[in-house]
């Protein structure tokens, strides 16, 4: 079967150099990267974790760029069939195809073609962020703050799932937006949610964003409420876009990923220069989460000292007052930007060092060289810390991971013994929990942890 | 607690005359039953099916309308407490609340001061029907035919709960709107489904629309997802409504109050002056509901004859199927109107004879009177069932009918034995199949066939 | 030549007893007027101000009212052919032509069949007055104060018609919108500056509000720039839309019409009860204008009194400062009917005495008896001096008045000899000025004041 | 006086590394071109043709870009009264002033950065003409074609002047939209014109596109109709987005830049490859006009022959038909375009040669140069005519041209003498009609055909 797709939005006026540039790309180094994510999207709303699992199913699938004189079509062999409806494809999920083709292909060949970038220094890296948000319109200057990050796992216990759909509902309740990571889970309910709340209220022009990136999106594909996808290059750069977006962040109950983003966003928070951001940090689940919440608190403590802890607020069991946290510190979020001058849509003055911005390549080598020993400053260990739960995902998910373990077994890390003592106690305790895949699976572990 | 709540619609722009006509009548005989609609519409959401349960745990509300210079207010004592966020009411509960005020309070007075309905007569009636309906902006001259009415009972399995979200999300997909009697179980599922498909395919606009009329209202509470409400008078002109406002009909499963929608419909289609009406009619259930409608289908047949039985098609356990037959037959419609002339809001051309036009007043008397024997007409045959099931319905969860079988026990009905013993048939199986109430009361049948 | 025209607005929207009443009122006693103003529509941007003149042009033009199952359509005649643009009408001129149906056809047959309004009492005129400009969509709730009322002659200057449009450019670069009386000179040139205002400052949803009566749209037909058409019953009614309407008046040099503005004006706002009323008023015009407003000024001072003088505020041959005095009052207009709890959009506080409301029939008696001696509050010399003025435009160019003329010669006059002579001196200033007709037409008197 | 101006568009969404660069290119060697530009814009509305007159009466206007965390701010120094309301920047004029800000500097300083842009390369400068005008908003891909590009003169007679408005008016009427090359003269009337058809349409999201060019803008600024004003690098690229843009064109009575864009188009039109372009062209002006337009058909029938001659229309006084043989070939522009895969919003399919896409520079030296013999094909020929009367263009209203003739005295052309006299011949009767400045200066020629 083959389709042929007309472009959206920003694809849907391209020039024909343009054109040109993109249909080599497509059908060069990047075609399967952008093959691979194009796949992802059209199987929205599936219920597997596993990219390997859909790659093989849609061996057969391929896709071309196509060249017309105004511009250019999709042509897809052999798509999923529950894309279409009657013979048309879905428009969110056309929608979402071209913003894969928008940010993997485009973004691509824009920054091979510009002398701007210099993708090891902070500032390039934060323009570089910024211009892709920008690029797929998800920067919008003339709103007040209103834009909830969400974070947690994808997957997660059904009593959860229906907590963070209220959550979300009271946050809809209050005319908030949602942004959180794509897929299912705690990425999914919240927005839910919303949208019941924001129906309630008869909000229009609601804000469903996703922000995903090349390796994890086949395993999180976007659920089908997200109206905005965005695909960062990498995970520091996803990462960088949640945090200078949102004006506050929820996170629910989730696996190594979760913990990987707590402690990015403390190690940012914990910086000097960002002493004066209000951003407000709340971690929250149902009454049968709070244990989960007391070990990470607990890790926390340890390692990151109080400092970090007071950064977050966690709250158990009350959706309403989660939602009512974050709705009164929004007037806090604007006047303080006024006050400094920045953006209300854009977080340019919060402080990002190098080390939470520069790309983390995860493989044996570089598990096994981090610095995880107490010689170093809090920010510095989150940053290490981050690094080690962001290599367990890899291993967890994503192809190149699930590739190098097959290849030479699980990962391994060392550091400081009672350090790598409350790293395996956490870790243990998301494998009982069944926070590391989707249940029904039996977990492997990827790591080990050597004392 | 009082609160005090700022009109919106056209409850906005009122004149000094009106605003006092309104206030007199809002204190006045028509009070009582203004307090009660909207006691119902701020409990929307709540799980219970019994107006005497409503009224009595909120006895101490009260609401008046009051007078400002510019307009009027609406000031409520003691409102229920999940109708307000954060000290302000819902956007959509203020919507349905003025929606109660306008279809209650100001229709009434406009008929009281108009010379030009005599309510005795049919086109006077339809006119009615008409003028209320444009009044709530709920005729929209522009669109092409895509409004689906749902029928179906408020007490229904998950399994067919289910099976009328993907109904729903079937015809969102393929961008038809929904119009159902409001409430939960089959009136709510495929709002909730389209509201899915509608996103998925980034519909703006979308229509949500709930009929309902004063008996009802307590017992079938708006949902959360209507964003069109209208209060008809009756019983009947909320059917007339129906049928006139859509472009298709899906029959859901449902107890007495389906069987006399479906009733309603077949005995007006069979109208020799209503042959060539393009009306599609779908019964449809899951393949766990197949039994449900082979009744029916039965009772239709021996009762009716195969004439009626042509009118319909059963579609059992596929979605996507419904959906694409409605939307194909859409185009039918619109060229049917356009060859005669007719609006493609309204169905005017259709006819309705008076004996489905004229309120039935469900009673001992007037139940035991009902004609139900062979030596009539097929459609009025199907007319005096619909009265007769209509009772039931009364006797089972409306506050008149509630009331007097307390007072004087069970309707008699009684006619044909045959007929009567399809009849008890039927009803039978309703009870069987816990369809006469929400699951965990038992049911005590509100009537005794005498054969 | 015969051609069908297509319902727009509320009149695409009409139950089939309405489409009844509307077809039997306009081709019954009611056709004569409807017809009339239809022609006066349909001859929109024309140079004549003799209603006669359209009306013998055009001898052969009709128009009916044909039915439709879904509503109505118009049928044409030979109609003027300007109307039109390669065959399709022109979507004002189309949009006015149904507001001629809307406000002549339909508020009368709504009017004979509702026993709310008592014509004779003061707050059902107001009623009456509200419900028309509602029904036409002319009150808007959501919009702050910004409506400027301009009055004027039709028949000014080349040197004051372009200071009109200085003002109304300054208007619309203050975001301020026109209502005016319809027609061409002072009633055209504000909008026509405003529309080019507006255009600098991309304002978008301008209106250019148009209140016209039946007696008076022939001669002054709407020009291209109204957006909004009103027809009001009546010269009185008419007066009271605007100062319901309007948060501030600019009055432009002009003859007896604007006389009769004037004094209708001052007349209201010497009332108690209107003194806290933030109504600005200005009278202005270019430098070669200034001694007409001297002697308007002196006519007011000898007759009213220095406190009728103290109402309004005389600017000469300065548009900005014009235009600033306006926008500077607004707020003070939303802040007063604020604070006394009136609609921004209808000032229903305005008291406004039975004495301007009723309808003044100007024949040779009514005239020949209006009290016009000192023996009287200041208030209502203003209004039977407004209803002497009025019965001149009457006799200078309405067809009633024309006509009686034509018979009996012109009106008589009389009063206080100081009255008589003052009021004498007025008129021939506004005849050498040549303010009574279009120039080029010789001047006939139809007024004769006797001492 | 200082004043600080927000941006607008998209100028308000810049990233950090773009302020910096902006900032110092508005600063460095492009802050002449820069504030030269806005000065102008600043000046919209005014009287003069004369660049030199504005940048002498507001020698001490001064204009920076102020960097701010979120993005940039203008800050004027001494600007212009008239562009300010009540001390507020009038909204067209915020816009112009950031589309000079937009296409002057953040244009260059992106070419700078680009390494894909070879500007000596036919199909690099099609897309950077593409690219601009992507990047200011101007191509629309959703609408059907009908944007109508008028050239003519900016210094006409008032006969011609209202000529122009008429034809505008006609085409709005007929719903269709201007773009013409910003100014006075044929530059504004279509657009007043269009606008008051429009409004008689109500037609809503009008366009009036301004195509200018930073040695013109001074000259010719853009009048307050103008909504979308882009500035083109040169005046062939100018010339190209015309013709890309545009689905029809009219050419009213000019001077010498109206010859160059006659012969600009007729050179492109007598290409082979653009046979079968539907491109209507029509020469129209007054009955006053028909010589004009004798002596330009003569001049091109001589120099270029019958087929160029056949590639327009000249219609002598009829309005309405210009519009209508417009409005009747837009059907036609689709169809093509459509088959053969165009876009409708930019006419890639439409062969531009390299000699009238690459920047003709005149001085003395390349306007001696130019090879004006008939030993070359008419195309050809018409190409190095351009050039000639681009020069002469130049000569009389660019600085630079103003400032060479200062120093170096007239141009000189030479060539084959026959086709010498013609060139004399019409620019005598260009001199004698007025056409070569606005009335009031004498002209004194800038140029000296040598035979």
């Amino acid at each position: 079967m083959i389709t042929h797709i007309n472009p959206v939005g920003s694809m849907n006026l391209l020039s024909q150099m343009e054109v040109d540039r993109l249909k080599q790309s497509a059908s060069g180094s990047l075609y399967h990267l952008f093959r691979n994510c194009a796949l992802a999207v059209l199987n929205s709303g599936s219920k597997t974790d596993s990219s390997k699992e859909i790659l093989e199913r849609y061996k057969d699938f391929d896709i071309n760029v196509i060249r017309r004189e105004r511009g250019i079509k999709l042509e897809l062999f052999n798509p999923p069939e529950h894309a279409f409806v009657d013979g048309e494809i879905i428009r969110s999920i056309q929608d979402h195809l071209f913003s894969v083709l928008r940010d993997i292909i485009y973004v691509n060949s824009h920054l091979q073609a510009s002398s701007l970038f210099n993708l090891t220094a902070s500032t390039h890296i934060t323009d570089l962020v910024f211009s892709i948000l920008r690029h797929a319109k998800a920067i919008n200057p003339g709103a007040d703050p209103n834009l909830v990050v969400c974070w947690g796992g994808h997957s997660i216990s059904p009593v959860e799932y229906q907590y963070t759909r209220e959550v979300g509902n009271e946050l809809g309740l209050r005319e908030l937006n949602i942004c959180t990571g794509c897929g299912p889970g705690a990425m999914e309910g919240p927005m839910k949610g919303a949208a019941v709340g924001h129906a309630k209220q008869r909000v229009t022009g609601s804000r469903y964003i996703g922000l995903t990136e090349p390796s994890i999106i086949a395993a999180e594909p976007p659920n089908p409420i997200v109206n905005e996808l965005v695909i960062l290059p990498d995970i520091e750069k996803r990462l960088e876009a949640f945090v200078r977006l949102g004006h506050g962040i929820i996170i629910f109950p989730g696996g190594v990923g979760t913990a990987e983003e707590i402690l990015y966003i403390l190690g940012i928070m914990m910086h000097p220069e960002n002493r004066n951001q209000p951003l407000p940090i709340i971690l929250t689940g149902p009454k049968e989460s709070a244990d989960y919440f007391r070990s990470i608190d607990e890790f926390i403590g340890s390692t990151l000292g109080p400092d970090a802890q007071s950064l977050y607020e966690i709250i158990i069991d009350d959706p309403a007052e989660v939602a009512r946290r974050i709705k009164t510190t929004m007037p806090m979020v604007r006047d303080y930007r006024k006050s400094v001058g920045d953006a209300y849509s854009f977080n340019w003055s919060l402080k990002v060092e190098p080390e939470f911005q520069l790309p983390f390549n995860p493989d044996h080598e570089s598990m096994a060289n981090l610095n995880l020993h107490w010689d170093q400053a809090p920010q510095q260990l989150a940053a290490n810390l981050r690094r080690a739960f962001s290599g367990i995902v890899a291993g967890n998910v994503k192809e190149s991971g699930l590739h190098a373990i097959e290849k030479k077994g699980p990962f391994l890390i060392n550091g400081d013994p009672r350090l790598m003592k409350m790293m395996d106690k956490l870790l243990r305790q998301f494998v009982e929990q069944q926070r590391m895949k989707l249940p029904g699976s039996a977990y492997v572990p990827c790591y080990r942890i050597s004392r």
